[in-house]
């Protein structure tokens, strides 16, 4: 069976190495808790005045303010800052935290859609840094994908009525 | 509703500013690689030795030597040191990678016991750092607790024959 990682390479055609490269600099000495706030607040803009009423939707029920937080919080201790998410919410526990939403390649090409275009409307934000991201999103994005199929197979779902953990489709 | 963290840090009794006191210092620096490597060994022979079958065979479906390697990359990534299980395996994903396993309030004690054990046999782990891990390690055993209990509500599970989400043991 493939892992959760080589998934996500598959997928998002960006390998693992790559989608680390973020860890060969310092983001967040380089670009400073500014631009990551900037960066953040033009994504969730986009994001919530997307035309795409199926992917906006998907963020309905988070307050604008509290998604941006959480997002440039992640991304400052991802990339090299102090723990500010931790600090708040302790683990980024990446799978289990985006459970409740539907993470399918069509909502992960859309939020590499807006991410892409927030990254090019965030200033100081220099070429190389830009790629670093760009594949860590896009890895990170299908990574999440093939956390969200785990959800529709029938280990550790409850069992059902009919005695078996098999679900209805199969 | 409770958050992961908040039931957290109620179950272990550890509040979230303890549980991330591993984050004020550098506890790879202080130390060292070897030590991480020492005490994953010294804790996964006591796992794999257990008398209690129940809790030994949790981990029967893996390498001894994987699992050594598993536990002390993410101890030294997450403790100020190299990102070496990232740049191997992704993301930690905390409650997705343990999602295959019942990671119960019994399992997680059991697990406790096994690491307090194991950092009293690690020679070079003052008592100051010895704390800090202790709390971290408590605080995110019942945070994989709280994971752990999201599979059990029928959100994300699939559609039981009966065609309702409502388990059998409801």
């Amino acid at each position: 069976m493939q892992s959760l990682q080589q998934k996500a390479s598959e997928w998002s055609g960006v390998d693992q190495e790559d989608a680390f490269s973020i860890d060969e600099v310092n983001l967040f000495e380089k670009l400073g808790l500014q631009t990551f706030i900037n960066l953040s607040t033009d994504f969730y803009t986009r994001v919530y005045d997307d035309e795409e009423e199926w992917f906006r939707s998907i963020f309905a029920d988070s307050k604008k303010e509290d998604a941006i937080q959480n997002q440039y919080e992640f991304f400052v201790q991802r990339m090299g800052g102090p723990p500010l998410y931790s600090q708040r919410k302790g683990h980024p526990a990446l799978i289990g935290r985006h459970r409740p939403f539907p993470v399918t390649h069509k909502a992960a090409e859309r939020w590499l859609h807006h991410m892409q275009q927030a990254l090019d409307n965030t200033t100081d934000i220099d070429h190389d840094s830009k790629t670093r991201m760009l594949n860590f999103f896009r890895h990170t994005a299908y990574f999440l994908v093939a956390g969200n199929d785990l959800k529709s197979q029938s280990q550790g779902a409850p069992p059902c009525k009919n005695g078996t953990n098999k679900p209805a489709a199969e």
